[in-house]
């Protein structure tokens, strides 16, 4: 009950924001018309947010006069707030402004083989350090870091990241805090994905939803009753390792026949072996050349691609109508890599497959959307975990208002 | 977030009545300290209790003086609700105090293929009568009503029932109110026995939990953030038609390898046969029968019963890690009568199995225990829905107390 009060009020608060975000400037009456909360609340809310200096009254600050007394609008350059998307190869960040805009992008390698958490760590400062050097937008409030593994968030963060060799927990808040002297918020980038879709993406507005990550790995963030729902030690979402074919192919997990051994990119590879071993869409040692030739062929009518497409389908449309019969959500987005690069032609095959496997009921309930989120949702979704860190850590705890140990990721530092 | 606020009051009433029940009186410090509310809530709470009469001031009613003043108890005689309980063969009604302790039963037969819906309403009116006549308890306040199908809650409560060859929705609370007198609740027995998991039992006071329910069908009811989730059209849950092996044994609703044909009644007898053909145990036209027969010698370690028990965990244990990978509850309760049944021998096969298949980290969070809840939970639970019911039908429209058309599953008659 604690969490659930705590909850709704700093959800009101997100749910204000992100009205004002992006658009022009907007009367507290049309934001209690468009959130359903009273003007009391509204005003309350509004109220914090220009004393934080997030939003501004009397419309943009770059139009001089003419518009209405009690508008009030997001004060872009006020500040801004980094994401970070660290994968197995590479190291990509972003920097927004207050409308969550980008301003600034840097991308590092990570060399495999090259997974020392002190190299790492080198990796992830060096490309944030590039953004925040960058001559524009306001100061930086806070940078979110979103990296595969498990975050276990009992006594600081520590990472486990066994696809690393990181199998002992890897203090990394600790180290990166060495290089750098912004608040951090760490999670991990299924979560990191589906918050962007909450904010900015398909589950905007939408009570019950479920988006599902198709990348080397894969999983379903969960976004229910409007929040994100985490588990009770942060690892619920873990659908890639659910069972499809019981006793079926190996998984790296260690048990057999997960959903990701089949519908994850390397699956997706075996996919292909199985059904066309010569294909010249496959491009042996590199998952990314082969899903985008897949992709590529299949968009331009490739009977050998589209058999691909058609065969992961055949896997992902059950694993997918699990989701549904389980949850009963509104809209399943498909998101990451591998849905963008497979694109249209996955989603329609996706979509008569869930519908031959899922229950009428629950299958006419839910949309199957891809993301529309239109640039890297992990970066996007980790600057909104420092957004919600910048919220939850100012000026707030009297009201009630900062995230608890569930609410948030992570505290600043 | 409308729906969110909303819950949030109607979640704090109801802890407030649940720390009540049951217990010597207390003190609204006591309950301020248990639920983590504010004192000026609980106060606020605790009055409409007692205007509503469900509470009294002074301790027990019937204990003369002597007790501090400012304590409250549950008046459990001022009013009395019933729970019915509609299986595929029987109709079992109960009548509880405010307590919610039993005070009268009755039960009636259904005969296989006597479904027609006039004939079924008939006898579960008749059986509501029984308990209805019962010269014991206060006046009643409503009646749950739970049965196996789906619940159609646009424009009014119709059910799809299949099994019963109720394939068009029949508008069963109508057929009902032309028998019974009292405000009548629809849900069903999957919502139930998650109900009375989180007002009862094991999942009482946790945030997320998993009742999975094992019967003729199985599901799984979900208690996420302290709440019944029912996703967007109240059909969340059906983990029984979640896909185990693919292209596997065909189910009832069509599809193949779905976690029912494996690990409910009958794919429980199927197990049986396919491990000990003429085995004594197998009782071929009887799942109650056979399935405590089988309970019975497993409990004597019986090998061949054991060797079931095995055979059904190498099942439900992969099904149970998948919602263990996915959700991260902090508990899983084994719920109905064939985990009664099986008991101890199953619960201990399948917390290995599961240990087996799920990931470490959800796998360490998770218990994994039989419901303790002592009487039939699909009767409480229907006895708790009439009580949320009352609760929000009575005097709370001011203050936003109504449940919604999400919150509840009907309004009164
Ligand atoms: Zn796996
Ligand atoms: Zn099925």
């Amino acid at each position: 009950m604690k969490r659930m009060s705590r909850d709704i009020r700093t959800a009101n608060r997100y749910e204000v924001l992100r009205r004002c975000l992006d658009r022009p400037a907007v009367s507290r009456q049309e934001l209690a018309a468009e959130t359903g909360l009273s003007s009391a609340t509204v005003g309350t809310l509004v109220g914090e947010l220009l004393d934080l200096g997030i939003l501004v009254t009397g419309g943009f600050v770059d139009s001089a006069g003419g518009r209405p007394r009690g508008l009030v609008s997001v004060d872009a350059g006020h500040g801004s707030l980094v994401g970070v998307d660290v994968a197995e190869t590479y190291v990509h960040a972003e920097r927004f402004d207050l409308n969550l805009r980008v301003v600034a992008r840097a991308d590092r390698e990570l060399r495999p083989g090259a997974h020392e958490p002190a190299h790492v760590v080198a990796v992830i400062a060096d490309t944030v350090r590039a953004v925040l050097d960058a001559d524009t937008g306001g100061p930086v409030l806070g940078a979110g870091v979103c990296m595969p593994g498990l975050v276990d968030r009992q006594g600081g963060i520590s990472v486990y990241a066994p696809n690393w060799g990181w199998h002992e927990a890897v203090p990394l808040r600790e180290l990166l805090a060495q290089h750098l002297d912004v608040p951090l918020y760490l999670d991990n980038p299924l979560r990191a994905s589906t918050v962007a879709e909450l904010w900015f993406g398909a589950a905007r507005g939408r009570d019950d939803a479920v988006v599902v990550n198709l990348g080397t790995g894969v999983g379903a963030g969960l976004a229910l009753g409007g929040t994100l729902h985490r588990g009770v030690s942060n690892s619920a979402g873990e659908w890639g390792h659910t069972t499809l074919v019981l006793d079926g192919r190996p998984c790296h997990c260690g048990d057999r026949g997960c959903v990701e051994a089949y519908v994850g990119a390397p699956g997706i590879m075996r996919n292909l072996r199985e059904l066309h071993p010569g294909s010249p869409l496959l491009h042996p040692d590199d998952q990314t050349a082969t899903i985008e030739a897949i992709g590529r062929a299949a968009a331009e009518g490739s009977a050998e691609a589209l058999d691909v497409v058609r065969e992961t389908a055949r896997y992902l449309g059950p694993a997918v109508a699990d989701l549904v019969n389980l949850l009963n959500p509104e809209v399943v987005v498909l998101s990451s890599w591998v849905a963008a690069a497979l694109g249209g032609p996955l989603v329609s095959e996706v979509r008569g497959v869930v519908g031959r496997h899922a229950l009428a009921g629950p299958f006419a309930a839910a949309e199957i959307v891809l993301s529309p989120v239109p640039t890297d949702p992990v970066s996007l979704g980790a600057a909104t975990f420092a957004l919600e860190g910048f919220l939850g850590r100012n000026g707030v705890d009297a009201t009630g208002l900062r995230p608890g140990p569930r609410a948030s990721i992570a505290g600043g530092a």
